[in-house]
């Protein structure tokens, strides 16, 4: 059970959406790369300032389960936790939900820390511990 | 072990690309889509004569395998297969490799079958018939 | 000499840049579409509403001028303001600048007010007395 | 009067499309990129070569006339062709129409030539010798 997650808003646009009134099912992962970053900032190591330092986080693999349509104009919660952060490997979770609560999204994307020219690179230890208190292992795999 | 696929090709725009030099992690759905597209029109069944005849096919859950990145300009192999097609669910899987043939990502996206008012519906037994030579059940789940 | 327009903000994600670390040079219209949307609310007349009352404003034109380069993490102000509000057309102009004032882009679009099925409708009595306040013809045009 | 102009075809997906079923307006520029990656290609003068010899083609203004929608699954012709290729600068035009030849957009684009820091160079001569045989001047601007 979460108790608490990093959460922010997303107002979804016209350019999101698609023929039958919902959001595109890609334009979740922009969604939530623009929620990772938020989160970064709140912790207080904006990815800029981490790409400055030689760090990048490419993509793995990710997961989504869409459990209803989002549609124009609607503000979305997204929620982000961690999972796992360890050695040269980040793994995030991600509840979306509409104003009123009702589900939209569940996902799950899973990083390598790397240098700027793409290398496996550990996680720097200050990040590891501001990381930390966000950390909630995931009981059960999404599937 | 795969013998046959459907397959297409995707050339690589800046459009799609990010910072760094790659394929944005988000852009393979899109390429995706359009390849179920393609393959659908293979099949003679595009998805506007689906779509005509009240079928849509809102995808339930995506599982992306990111192997290596693709850069600007490079030309995609996209291949595209069934792992089920019963009654209101299908299931797609796909291997996109580079030109010299290195593997850049695995996916599975499931789909539901509804009417275009968002209302599952079966699959029309026309349509199992033309996607059972491309059916290849999942030995082993992408995880 | 503008005096006053209705301003927002947009920090730039990865999705929204491209090779060269810069935004891509349409993803200024996605933003400015989301500067329209919040205009509108402001407005008192969020397009979702006046979307249900049967119109849409489709673009007919645009025009930008792209000054100087936005990058990742940037905090964009986007001021929105209208040229012309009479009959069946809207035109909007735009001013975007990095968080330091720097003029990043200028813009216009042209719009036409239509119904739900593209038809042209008189643009309503009370949406335009509630745009004058924000009219200011363009002394010169863009180019 | 244009007599020939080199064409190529995009097929409208979902991705591309918004509420309303039609093609969102910013995605046109997407589509004018790709063509304008094939014009280079079939000059024998890819974009990725020239961004090898250190040449870059940024986007100063954009200008596009939305003459009807373009909806899901149709094939567009893209004609491309240029304005004006000296010293610094380079114009291109575009024309895109529907299967049926029904016009959907005008536009053009009006590029620096640089090197990949961003620093106005002049266009390299072989590349001018290249573009001659496309250049039309514009008797009337779009507007």
């Amino acid at each position: 059970m979460m108790l608490s997650a990093f959460a922010c808003t997303h107002r979804v646009t016209y350019s999101e959406c698609t023929v039958g009134n919902h959001v595109y099912y890609s334009r979740y992962l922009d969604i939530l790369e623009e929620a990772r970053g938020e989160f970064f900032r709140h912790l207080g190591k904006p990815l800029l300032a981490l790409q400055a330092a030689d760090f990048a986080f490419p993509v793995l693999e990710c997961r989504l389960k869409y459990h209803a349509p989002a549609r124009y104009d609607d503000v979305l919660q997204v929620q982000v936790w961690l999972t796992f952060a360890k050695g040269v490997r980040l793994n995030f979770a991600y509840r979306v939900a509409g104003a009123d609560g009702k589900q939209v999204l569940e996902g799950e994307t899973f990083h390598c820390c790397t240098n700027l020219s793409e290398k496996p690179k550990r996680l720097p230890e200050d990040l590891i511990q501001l990381l930390k208190p966000h950390l909630q292992p995931q009981p059960e795999r999404l599937n």
